[in-house]
């Protein structure tokens, strides 16, 4: 079931790790199928250097295991809650990359600096409030995801433009169409964290980049007028 | 004698390569059997690429060499003052790994600022007080130890829940059930270590998580209730 | 065509790798042949791991694609405003490094605090001011080359004493006699740029060198009285 | 001529690199035999990487070179000066390494914060004064070397204890009485260097360790009632 999908997943958990941007079993990938509205996800609690495809779980949108013999990561019902309301994204990533997590525990958003930040994200990411005592007693993980998609509507964010967000006090999540963009954004938004916490120690009166140069850079990325990369390569 | 505990601890003291908390022969890890009070632990001075099984040094509570050709590690007594007043430790690990050794050296408590640190800590991590020139004079590594247990009691801390602390001008130490909880628990205190530092730079106003996301993160991890990995298997 | 030049194109794209200044795809180097007045240079958004000689594409002064089946890179325009005005340059690189990018976005020159800086640049590393938002509608990349080369001429800086620059919200460029020389200096500007931003933290008042030292640095490393290294290979 | 010490030279050098304290050629190590009163030293400018025993030049103490085919380190006349008036030390290495150099910059003495800083220098690493005009213009590197010795005397420090310093606006040297301790100085004097400036910026008010710690620990591993290590391996 889904054998395709679940080397994706795997491959992408590894991915992570080829990037730096996990300790022991601190992070997962997930992905889904749109068409049968399943979600392939790392087991909760495994080591990634132990991790095989058949250890994949299938789960599906309420969250039952479908396939597979272990416990699906214990951030299963935060990743439902994303694909139920973000309809174009097709994998999530959560770490607890270091300098990402430094933004989360402090609360702040990270601003848009430099076009490395622009070319991907095409405003700040933004850090979510902490989630209240009741929303953490009631359904922790779940809530976690409503906060997100709450995050993302009341600051009018297109999902698809700002592909990550930090969680305060936690860290980040970070989306995209397949789960090679999803890692590639985890990665980006990892090196722009740490290097906006320097620009600011650096000019303490820095201001973001002006809406052109976001306009320049995400744009000749990505849409229509595109002209970075070659041809279906946009995103690399 | 102990073959099997030395073998875990040769394996827990490389460990600590790989996760690049030592430079030179700067750590050590010991453990102890329960039953025969008999402890292994590193011999001093020597550098890590060379350490062999036979190499480590057991010794008694009194801290008399019972099998070894070496010199066992110079903070051996540390090591048994823990092993005497923390009944349920099984290992523990001392380390001058940077970001621990910086807070230390600053001689302040790491703050609990977010959920990687609440996976492994429930509080603070305590930085103990300077030894007085007396204790350092009169017997400066039992008295090292004493410190520690000083420090837990007076501020009501359970070892098992805060499984770390610092020491003033020095460095880490951790500790955990076996040497591979000890050297988990030894990484983790580094890493937010480093963390803890950056978040306060961001944000000059950071609070420490509430008490409510402290329960839930330490407590789907440990205790009875823990729903975090797969059984059997809560820490990793 | 051009075989040997493509081969050292395609060499220092993979030394920038090597020396940790390339996440993915963020980075290109050229060379230009004097003689013929072509320039190499490596194709836009192509993996570095996936890059062979023949990917490299030929372009003429006018930015047309003399040869190669890929798109060049979307920051050809620059290269070439460069090379048609620095007349002794023979090799461009540019990078999104970590630490001369936080310096380009803090929109600040690196002041020459130390010989590591002056045995390769003669001055501070100069911070080129942001584009208009007409500059960058217009022709964006070329105006980014027509902006290099008016920072050097209105502040009368030698570009082969001052091998580089930073581009405000953006990153650096460095250039050299050769690609060799290029990708160095790069490096170069790199680990200037981490030890300028922490020698201000360190003493808040620092001064940059005294010009005493920077020519004794600079010129036992340059020109005709140079005496480190061997014979023809002064710049190593 | 000298064939073991020419390998111990090459390889201390080769170890240079292996603890990160190099890029390219920033930095060399010599090493003196003092019977014969006959210096081998790294020649100037050459890649580590392409470096053989063949390569090592011997100068006398008049530095001229009685045998090898390349040029000595340009920093040889300060390798002199230093042989000449620390008569315990058989080696010397100079590197740029960052974090040394960063305090090298900022012209500070490192405090003795910690225990890892008091294990192997007993009292602060002192910064020289920066050269005086007529020093660069006279006999740069001779002075150099002059200028450290005369720091040592005017601060009354024993150059076995405090074995390494920094010069002003340049980088840090370190010695040993053998090739493998002038080596396991610099490193621990770049650890020390980087753990000493955030344990600053933790602790704005953080004081240097009490005198009887760093007696304690220098004491623990140096003299003759050192009792660290195995015999005969005091300083490992």
């Amino acid at each position: 079931m889904l054998e395709k999908l679940k080397q994706e997943v795997l491959d992408a958990n590894l991915a992570l790790v080829d990037h730096n941007l996990i300790k022991f079993t601190w992070g997962n990938v997930s992905a889904i199928d749109r068409e049968s509205n399943l979600i392939v996800i790392k087991p909760s609690g495994v080591e990634y250097s132990k991790l095989t495809v058949d250890d994949m779980v299938v789960v599906n949108l309420d969250g039952e295991t479908v396939e597979g013999k272990m416990n699906p990561s214990s951030d299963t019902k935060t990743h439902i809650e994303l694909y139920k309301h973000f309809k174009d994204i097709g994998s999530i990533v959560h770490t607890h990359s270091k300098w990402a997590t430094i933004w989360a525990q402090s609360t702040r958003d990270i601003p848009a600096y430099g076009t490395t930040h622009a070319d991907t994200f095409y405003t700040e990411i933004p850090c979510a409030r902490f989630l209240t005592k009741n929303e953490v007693d009631e359904d922790y993980e779940r809530a976690t995801g409503s906060l997100i998609i709450e995050t993302f509507r009341s600051r009018n964010l297109d999902e698809m433009a700002t592909p990550g967000i930090l969680l305060s006090g936690h860290g980040p999540f970070a989306w995209g169409k397949d789960s090679t963009q999803a890692v590639y954004n985890a990665v980006v938004l990892e090196e722009v964290a740490q290097m906006a916490l320097f620009t600011e120690q650096l000019n303490t009166e820095v201001k973001p980049l002006m809406q052109t140069v976001l306009d320049k850079h995400y744009l000749r990325k990505h849409g229509k007028d595109a002209y970075y990369g070659q041809k279906g390569n946009e995103n690399e």
